[in-house]
């Protein structure tokens, strides 16, 4: 017989506080790689409250029938962000995965996040073009260089990178594992994370 | 001077069991008003932990760009219905007023519930659509009479009552008080109020 306590980690929870850790950047820069690798620790270490925006169902559930025009872009990160802070004014901690290229739109995201009293930690994650492009996960730059596509972002789209970001992960230059100690980190000093 | 317990009503926490009120009728049925009323009764209860999916927000943030085709009014009701869902799995209780007209829809949104161990309370507000038509709040009534416009729920495009809805909502015979009444006494005994 095992002892509960030895099966399971003891649920940490968080307090009252909701916030979105919005992790921008290029296509395959690593920001879904990232999300979900912190929020499988935030799971080991015990902490609830956690949802990872991102993905699948997001494309499933939030994003279909949208293309890649300024407009649509537009409305699918902003969509995504009202989703989050809804989630955030509730005490969720959200961590989202969304290119989002546009410095003002994230500003709307983060007005939204504010008008609810909910944090907004925003982290680039900037991993060079170079690097993304040979990574490729989805094969988005190689169908860029074929031809097959245009309007990828960081190629010949926009991005651009924030100002004053909470933290600037370089993928490039660490392991993942340290990328995810560098945001945990970032996480504690907003006080996100018991 | 005032004594705090004398201005503001005690915060009664809900448990941590979140669940979706999920009110389905015909358009001005009577859902907004009931759900609205429902809410402000809670925050005069100082119940926390409610969130409105609804109206203005809803429209631009969730359903911009969707018409009123099967596939369309399907996505938008899955999009709505996942929102309900990720936020009653953290604890949420959500009240949502939504037409949905097919009831496989609304299983769909339901199994997207039960997935997240949260709960779904289906609230038929069943007003006759004579009733409906007469009051009239959007207008869409006598656009449909005039031409203006086709594909009106109940009227010339379908509308599934639930099967075995939780509560029949009859805002015909009964007082909007007599109604959220109703709907209260529905939720305490679903567990879902303090």
């Amino acid at each position: 017989m095992t002892a509960l306590d030895e099966r399971q980690p003891p649920r940490r929870q968080r307090s009252g506080a909701g916030a979105t850790v919005w992790l921008t950047g290029l296509p395959s820069a690593g920001k879904t790689t990232l999300a979900t690798a912190l929020a499988a620790r935030l799971r080991a270490d015990g902490v609830t409250g956690v949802e990872l925006l991102d993905g699948d169902e997001v494309r499933e559930f939030l994003s279909k029938g949208l293309g890649f025009s300024r407009e649509d872009r537009d409305t699918n990160v902003l969509r995504i962000g009202w989703v989050a802070a809804t989630l955030a004014k509730h005490g969720v901690l959200v961590l989202a995965s969304v290119i989002s290229p546009y410095a003002d739109t994230r500003a709307g995201v983060r007005a939204l996040h504010e008008e609810r009293g909910a944090g907004f930690v925003e982290i680039h994650v900037a991993t060079p073009v170079e690097v993304c492009s040979e990574r490729d996960v989805k094969g988005l730059y190689a169908k860029q260089r074929s031809g097959e596509l245009s309007g990828l972002t960081g190629v010949d789209a926009p991005y651009e990178p924030p100002a004053h970001p909470a933290a600037v992960v370089r993928t490039q230059d660490q392991t993942l594992d340290e990328s995810v100690d560098q945001l945990h980190a970032v996480l504690v000093a907003h006080g996100l994370l018991p």
